[in-house]
């Protein structure tokens, strides 16, 4: 009996949808997943495809070529280390497991030692594109040796997502952990590019009283220009759908954002390595708050707003145009703290990621696939060694032409009583990160002051710690 | 020979003054360091007091009364838990290790769990209060078994800082990690604070161009009214220092501030509780970013600010009473986010804490030592069910009597260009708190769009999903 090249174990959707893309490449498939019926469904609903169901494990992998290819796409966290427990006994050297479930990349970087301790292929794998990426095309971020990854390169490059010039959107990432953490990463942008929409969405709404069609139009407008992106184009045909009723769909949804708990991985991260993530961390507290619709209910009715919740806004089409400019220069940022902490990242654990291919590999096929991905690109293989996105040409200039738009459109929130956390820390950012002096010589002189923990000088070399009390 | 009824290991700063407080109270004290050398300064500095130095650990604890009390005054992480191991093989049950360091809360939970199961009592106490709160009486916080805390409260009464009506600020604040959970947050707490009056401090001396001795006057004038508190007291001190050649020392101070990496913990855990901490964690990045100096230096050249970098004035006094009242609700807000987490913590750990008597042991003693936390007080004593400080009388007042202040200090600031983070987060938190509608049901329908991950609606129960490209 022939074998199969690659077998994969997990029939959830994502692994369902992967298979079947690995098929229509030209593969055999072998599948497994813990209950028979889920395999026994999807084969009946693929009677012609080349997916071949096993019901045991042992059966699964015997029934692949060697090297062995097993891609597992199970829970994240018991379920990956109890299914890797349970294969390991039938293995053989040099076969390959890829985990492509959302893993952490520290559970990633422990995997990857114990198993290619016992002389087996690790690739821990960030996969990226929702259900229909995983059937059309996904953004794939594989860590492992390079050797593991030549292996397995020719499968994924013909299953990734393609860019407009035609380029696959699979890069090798690094070694153990580097894949998964550039997904966190990239999970952590998507949640701020998403409450960015969703800030903007809110002020439209209030100050202008948009309508749902107009705001419809307005994503469809800035798709076409530098804001182009997944999120953009869905969102405008979020405006557009209509529920059973004829009624705007957005308009009866829930404003209690849920999450699967892999955005604040990110924060947790920044916190660790001391880099100012503050725009990815703002979008994922603002998820929390949106979850206290009860308390938020009941303040509504006891604190009160500006005195002002209207300001003449004198020409809408300026004003809509701002709000756009604001919108890209927050995503710029917020990006440029991403790919900041990509650079701290990759100094911690020795990984050389090349932030270039990175940004390549976004492209398409991910959920933050978008046009100025390429001005990322650009900007790193002009210089690979910039601490920072915001320093490039590019980025530079939005910047500098932007910047009034951001500030115009955050004082004017806070002055009629609209929350934009994360255009707030937006600016922020910018304005500290433009600031060759902060105050944070009075907190150093605070910290001496109580707990004797000193102080460097700017006219002076060395460290020094004041009797604060003593009089001068 | 007599026994000691306590002693004390670890003669650092906090362990030495700790030492002495308590001889000061009537006891002799046993003490060690792992190094000689220390010990042996120590007893040279203070000869005529009850400092007892022992230069093994059995000989320490030989030299302690039954049940022992043993306080442990070492580094936070491997040197505590290497110390209880050597220590261990000495003890009799019902002995009593107090962990007074920086632990992290999750390793006191596991050590209580560890020293219980062998028969001895364990007690992990937060104290704050700095080199000077440790020798005149610090904040203290101790989590154990009520038993344990039982056997040292007298000793803790004695030693612990007074309020002003003569209360001790020492109270049992709940089981294991508790007494470190909460010394995290008043951490945290401390964090947001010092930021907060170092944004006051930027803004004041670049909107007002204010000199050192003004400063030092509005903070004294804010002393004495609601924003009294430690650290605004210090802080009209630094304006003050004037170094050895006559120049103001907080001019010369390098802006860089540095941290422990405690005040990170209590966003750590924010996030993983679902808690919206935004103000406290920007503290903690806007420390981050201070600290990348040089990339700020550089890109102060490259980066424009805005269109008009001053605002006229008009009347100077209006905006300084204006600037107090943004900082005292920025303050109240941050406590608000900060008891908010103690009390999802208290339900997530089964620890029932008394958050009345929380803010009653922070009056005196702590960096964060205020008048105000009497209102906190007040307001729990008041129903300490309430979900949210911001819920009770008081605050709900001053907040609305505050917030146009607090709105305008943040457009104003954000117009000319000066960074305040914890400032912008503070509002952004008030108005996303008084919302009844946020934006996040747009966030809940792309989530369903590109990954099926589901929504509900305000018009009808269930959990729905919708297949967003088809026509409707």
């Amino acid at each position: 009996m022939s074998k199969q090249q690659i077998g994969v174990i997990g029939m959830a959707v994502m692994g369902r949808n992967l298979a079947l893309n690995i098929e229509s490449r030209g593969y055999a498939v072998s599948i497994f997943n813990r209950s028979r019926k889920k395999t026994d469904e999807i084969i009946d609903q693929n009677r012609y495809k080349k997916l071949i169901p096993y019901y045991s494990i042992q059966e699964f992998v015997s029934s692949l070529e060697r090297p062995r290819c097993i891609l597992l796409m199970v829970q994240a966290g018991d379920a990956t280390d109890n299914l890797i427990t349970s294969l390991i006994p039938y293995l053989n050297k040099n076969d390959i497991l890829i985990d492509g479930g959302n893993s952490f990349y520290k559970d990633t970087i422990r995997r990857s030692k114990d198993i290619c301790k016992q002389g087996f292929n690790f690739i821990g794998a960030g996969i990226s594109g929702g259900e229909e990426g995983a059937m059309k095309g996904p953004s794939i971020m594989p860590g492992g040796t390079k050797e593991s990854y030549e292996l397995v390169a020719v499968i994924f490059n013909k299953i990734a997502a393609r860019a407009d010039n035609g380029e696959a959107c699979v890069t090798y990432i690094g070694p153990d952990g580097a894949g998964h953490y550039v997904k966190m990463v990239h999970n952590g942008i998507e949640y701020s590019d998403m409450q960015l929409i969703s800030e903007v969405y809110s002020l439209l709404k209030s100050a202008l009283g948009l309508k749902n069609m107009e705001l419809a139009q307005i994503f469809s407008d800035w798709n076409n220009g530098e804001l182009n992106s997944y999120l953009i184009d869905i969102t405008k045909n979020i405006f557009l759908k209509k529920d059973e009723n004829g009624k705007h769909l957005i308009d009866v949804i829930l404003d209690k954002a849920a999450e699967k708990g892999t955005g604040k991985w990110a924060s947790h991260n920044a916190l660790e390595l001391g880099e100012p993530l503050s725009i990815i961390t703002e979008s994922v507290f603002a998820r929390y708050l949106s979850c206290l619709k009860s308390q938020r209910v009941i303040a509504s009715k006891l604190f009160i707003g500006p005195d002002h919740n209207k300001i003449l806004i004198s020409n809408k089409e300026e004003f809509i145009e701002k709000i756009r400019r604001a919108l890209y220069l927050s995503k710029i940022l917020s990006y440029a703290q991403g790919f900041s902490q990509l650079r701290a990242a990759s100094k911690y654990y020795n990984w050389n990621l090349n932030y270039a291919n990175i940004a390549k590999i976004f492209r398409a096929g991910c959920i933050i696939r978008a046009q100025f991905l390429q001005k990322i690109t650009d900007t790193y293989i002009e210089d690979c060694n910039i601490p920072n996105l915001l320093l490039g040409n590019y980025f530079k200039n939005i910047a500098n032409q932007y910047q009034q738009s951001l500030r115009e459109i955050v004082a004017y929130a806070v002055q009629i009583g609209i929350p934009m956390p994360t255009f707030s820390a937006s600016i922020a950012y910018y304005d500290s990160y433009r600031s060759a002096f902060l105050p944070a010589n009075l907190i150093q002189a605070q910290r001496d002051y109580f707990g004797a923990h000193t102080y460097r000088r700017t006219d002076k070399e060395g460290i020094f710690h004041t009797e604060w009390l003593n009089c001068s």
